[in-house]
């Protein structure tokens, strides 16, 4: 079959790769549309070294052969780790912080590629009437949601988004359900323009003056403030625009330590909250029921890697059948 | 009237000191016994520098004067933080947040005096048959409960509390009315002794080998991690033992910045909630219904106050009547 490895360098693309192989508890699925997230840029980058493997972890297939047999014809979305089943994490719901689990496209073969293998209860049927093109964005949309499942957000309160990427937008469609007063503050206003429908818009530099952030009234600071910017600086400006007792959610992740004074924290009753991957039902609901919208994928052959890669569009990916 | 004096340098005793001025919405207060805080002992060493004033802030006292007649002659303990009244922290439960507030013993006058002056609305009177000798721990007791007010503690899980010394100490017979399964892990096994009928007690160095701590397995981490130890290596080792999807409640305020692999929040989906000062209600009852108890204090003649400071009791203070 077609697949796009990383040979622990770069990514190459094979059409004799291997049928993966389905053990018992795991179906074996037919990639239909495979999307490309960052994480699978900075793989590109050397972010997970001890990986040699099929790439890619963001996909919508079909269903040709399952232990469960009413899955099978059906068209699926699936989480990314499968955990050992027996540990504390994988009986207490935290799967995905397994210490034993299996990543796919991170330390198990990937997406990008015409046939993967997935452990069964790790798939979601993608609902009537929502296309593959729409359901792709179930993986990215749930992490998302990973914020309103952590923490409550108390819609009479305000909230800012820091970061204009694309996390940021998923964000931001999830907090702008909610009903809270939203504020995006971004350092590309071509790219906040995208983000005007949802919420008030604000440049970085805004707050800035003369290289140094300029005092702020309580007023002008936030309760809840979601830092996805991907870089340090991101948790350095959200402390200075939370209130006090207020939340930061954490969803950048970089490497690096960053250097922080902790005694702002216990001062002034912050907390953070780091967030990650997310719940896959409410991303579907969410999607099929047209209440969040993403501009349409580009969609590239897999041979094509090296285009798709560079893209700069919203979100890329591969056309599989 | 008798005071302690904080001059910028150290503490003056007088006798001379000028009678409180009573504003109206204020009540006057005789100062029954008065509590040293670690906070008090900070000062000394010049954690406020710009404060000039009487210190102290731990109290029970009768009321003397104030517009709420029924108050008068009562017995009461009393909150720090005297806000604004008119900002949102002010309006939203946060009055101890008010970037304009004044806080007795560190920005205005404080109990180490006969006489003290106090926003009436911060009075809470101490229930019958509660001695004064026990409701002085109404405030650091109140600071514990801060952590069950802010976090949900499920008593299904385990806890840790990192310290070993009055804060923690409170706080771990806080966490132990909740029944979760706790554990102390502090540094000095005769202060260790205090805390067993309450919780497992560990030593902070069993968790060491080679200087490095040793690989521990899921089982042997902790869903919530308390890090009151007041120095910056707490929060290094709570991230050590805290489980993925854990919390660590920041106690501990001191100087400067630690550097953090902030990239472990995300990762691991780990919270961080910063805790201060907290509700004064549930800790007079938990003292009143003989939930909690503390060593007696160490009682001194407020002249004598170099001896008071340099107590190695549990607690030292001032008997003022």
């Amino acid at each position: 079959m077609k697949a796009l490895y990383y040979d622990g360098e770069k990514a190459v693309y094979r059409e004799d790769a291997p049928m993966p192989q389905c053990t018992p508890n795991r179906s074996l699925i037919r990639i239909l549309l495979a999307d490309i997230c960052n994480t699978d840029r900075e793989i590109l980058k050397g972010y997970r070294p001890d990986f040699r493997g099929i790439m890619g972890h963001e996909f919508v297939g079909e269903v040709v052969e399952s232990p469960d047999a009413s899955l099978i014809g059906k068209t699926v979305v699936g989480e990314l780790n499968e955990g050992c089943g027996t540990c504390i994490y994988c009986r207490t719901g935290r799967e995905k912080h397994c210490l034993q689990r299996k990543v796919i496209g991170m330390s198990k073969d990937g997406c990008f590629a015409e046939y993967m293998s997935l452990a069964t209860h790790l798939l979601h049927p993608v609902p009537e009437g929502l296309l593959p093109e729409q359901a792709v964005f179930t993986e990215p949309l749930a992490a998302a949601l990973e914020i309103t499942k952590q923490v409550h957000i108390d819609p009479a309160l305000n909230a800012a988004v820091i970061g204009d990427g694309r996390l940021a937008f998923m964000i931001t469609q999830v907090l702008a359900l909610t009903g809270v007063s939203l504020t995006v503050i971004g350092k590309h206003p071509d790219k906040l323009e995208m983000f005007q429908p949802y919420a008030k818009t604000a440049l970085y530099d805004d707050y800035f003056e003369n290289g140094r952030i300029r005092a702020l009234s309580a007023d002008e600071c936030f309760e809840y403030v979601v830092e996805a910017t991907g870089n340090e600086s991101g948790i350095h400006f959200a402390l200075d625009i939370v209130r006090k007792m207020g939340t930061i959610i954490l969803k950048s992740t970089y490497a690096g330590a960053a250097n922080l004074n902790l005694s702002v924290l216990p001062v002034n009753e912050i907390s953070i909250v780091g967030s990650r991957c997310g719940p896959f039902e409410p991303a579907l609901k969410l999607l099929q029921e047209g209440r969040v919208s993403f501009p349409p994928v580009e969609l590239y052959a897999l041979k094509d890697y090296e285009q798709a890669f560079a893209s700069r569009a919203f979100k890329a990916g591969f056309r599989m059948k």
